[in-house]
């Protein structure tokens, strides 16, 4: 049974019960959130990784995209980069190796992570094919769908399946003049397939059986946005519309078959467009947790786009989105490292934060570092902030002559003068 | 006469039209709004700097503060900070200094410099009364003066006066129980004098001496948020609104004598606050220029403030904040370097950027950028990249096997494939 099926039926799973602790929310609130499917608890019982709850009344997630690719594949840099992430605070990590021994790399990180692993399965399909076939259209259903069975048997926890790439959102793509095109590697391994062989999209055509396997395993479906924007000009355009639709009518047929499913949204998005965005999709798709990439809220800073990530991805969790993907400065120019993921993390966590603030949660640790800063308790303020690592390598790298200030004011730092004066002391 | 006094006289100054043309707006439409004092043109003949202006219909603006401290002074490195604050996009700048031969350094950037300057004179005034009597609360009402009126005549371009910090809003201050207290050094030195002294705030007893001052160099006032808060918990507080009533009557008065005035604005504020704090001030100031700092939408990331400050300079921008002072990493660390400065002003050109964007304005980058990608043109995507050397580096280092893709993708490229296919090939 699913933790939906069990939720429907009324029961409290033990993932649940951690989870409304951790969360401080009644159990029987989260299990209605469950039952109605506005909360996932993307957690495969072989794998069995700390439970996270991701959707409507809990705090904002984060996910960070690690693997390798066809040009860079190091088993232990990937293991270091899962490490990476889960130390600066991601709730979810997502493998979407290419490169090297991917099935070894998934294992791996698969036995050392207790954190929710998803993957994208049509990466492996994909890959096989070209390697058996010489090509990407010449992948089967059954290959597209062994490797999806192959990963849930392994334990991964949710996957990205690409349902709403379909014949019809296709027809939208083509008369939509985009700037960008296609920048999801599902969506345009789904775009050519379909054009190729003139059939339609297996994750669509076949839905029935993927839910079928999902029910099995409880993975949690993550409906891909397969034709999300890719540039600012893009943004909230027909193909992207049409595929949300379709993920709406993919969500209601996965939640009667007890099946747990969240959708992915863009992308490139101009800040003025995030809140339609988020608005539509929990309205198309009946309040499903929506995952985002980014939003990105502007297309011309490569080597920055962990800060227009964090920027967009602050805004759209204000705003009511759930999950949020990283997005590290490597992003539009290659594979990121280790520092990459750490980066990362950390503006995106600054993103979930400051949402969850903005939507009245999390604020005792705020008011604990002002009110450590207006004590001028340096030792407080460095470890309870962000990275206290870098905060403190940070202060020992510029010491100030008077260590209750910094070098910035030293002795005009405002708190100590209007501490002083309110006392009224000279 | 001031850019105000020309403006409101029906004449049109030559900074007024390199502006016009630089911002693509109707000659009139700008000369309006400076006459109406809703755009200001930071301009003291003086220094004579590039033009730049301010406010309402202009792209938004960003400032990189510079400057030395007791604990870190040297006038070569705040050159250099000054370079790198212009190579990097910043508008304008602001000299601090509050170490070292302070004079020396604000002349020398006022002479090597075409950025307009802004400094905060009670910064000196401060500092030389503590030398010559041992205390801040010693300054005189000539000393604030002098200080003034020395920058001004070095062709100091605009100045921050907290004169809004008056015995009416430190009564405010009083009964607020801030978690932050005052951090605004300006705001806490006269926090301490009037309360030392129990007279009012020179800058605001004296408002008509400086509306003269201001008139004959035509430097344009800031006025500055000294209430300002410092942390989440003391968002939109009663100190904070009370200032910004006194300075919206401050603005009044500098109009009605041909005066340029802006109004800052905060700080640290969570998300859900930024947009009644920009309609409040446009509002109580009848539309001058909003100048904020930040703001911050969360307090626990001291080492990466300048991506807690993009993210509310962005949506602050986007709702029409006119003026973003930039946030460096070692924000509520130490004083800046260089490199912190390089950080602050591209993550604030980031915010600034993608709120034109949500204004409708500079499209076209974006647009090049994105076409670039989906032609997959790498130089051209370095070469219009925010930080091009960055880019640049950043793909050397990470060399595909294939050239027109990246170490990320490689051949599963979904601009490769999707394109190839969408043609037909296989």
């Amino acid at each position: 049974m699913t933790q939906l099926n069990e939720a429907t039926r009324g029961n409290i799973t033990a993932e649940m019960k951690e989870i409304a602790t951790r969360e401080e929310l009644p159990i029987d609130k989260l299990r209605s959130l469950v039952a109605t499917g506005r909360v996932v608890i993307p957690f495969n019982p072989i794998h069995s990784p700390k439970p996270v709850g991701i959707g409507e009344g809990l705090r904002i997630k984060i996910n960070a995209n690690i693997g390798s690719s066809a040009d860079i594949s190091n088993l232990d840099e990937e293991l270091e980069k899962a490490r990476t992430a889960k130390k600066y605070g991601a709730d979810t990590v997502m493998d979407l190796s290419t490169g090297g021994d991917i099935n070894a790399i998934r294992r791996k990180i698969l036995e050392e992570t207790d954190l929710p692993l998803g993957t994208v399965p049509i990466y492996q399909a994909a890959i096989e094919a070209i390697d058996r076939h010489g090509s990407i259209v010449d992948m089967s259903t059954d290959d597209l769908f062994n490797s999806i069975r192959e990963h849930a048997k392994e334990g991964v926890d949710f996957v990205t399946v690409h349902c709403g790439v379909t014949k019809e959102s296709l027809e939208k793509l083509k008369g939509a003049h985009r700037i960008g095109g296609v920048v999801s590697r599902g969506g345009s391994f789904l775009v050519a397939w379909i054009l190729h062989n003139d059939k339609e999209n297996p994750l669509y055509a076949e839905y029935d059986y993927l839910l079928e396997l999902a029910k099995e395993y409880d993975f949690t479906l993550s409906l891909g946005d397969g034709l999300r924007p890719g540039a600012i000009a893009d943004g909230s355009d027909k193909p992207q519309i049409q595929e949300t639709i379709i993920l709406g009518e993919l969500v209601r047929r996965a939640r009667k078959n007890g099946v747990q499913s969240m959708v992915e949204g863009p992308g490139h998005l101009p800040l003025n467009q995030i809140e339609a965005n988020v608005r539509m999709e929990k309205s198309l798709c009946n309040g499903a947790p929506f995952y985002v990439l980014g939003p990105l809220v502007t297309d011309i800073a490569p080597g920055y786009d962990h800060i227009t990530g964090a920027i967009g991805g602050a805004l759209a969790g204000w705003l009511g989105a759930d999950f949020l993907c990283y997005v590290t400065p490597s992003e539009h120019l290659g594979l990121p490292t280790k520092e990459d993921v750490r980066q990362g993390v950390i503006a995106s966590k600054i993103a979930a934060h400051s949402a969850d603030i903005a939507r009245g949660k999390d604020l005792s640790v705020d008011r604990e570092m002002s009110l450590a800063r207006s004590s001028l308790d340096w030792e407080k303020q460095l470890s309870r902030a962000i990275d206290p690592e870098f905060a403190r390598q940070f202060r020992k790298d510029r010491v100030p002559a008077d260590e209750e200030t910094c070098t910035m004011c030293g002795g005009l730092c405002a708190i100590k003068i209007t501490k002083k004066f309110l006392k009224g002391e000279k």
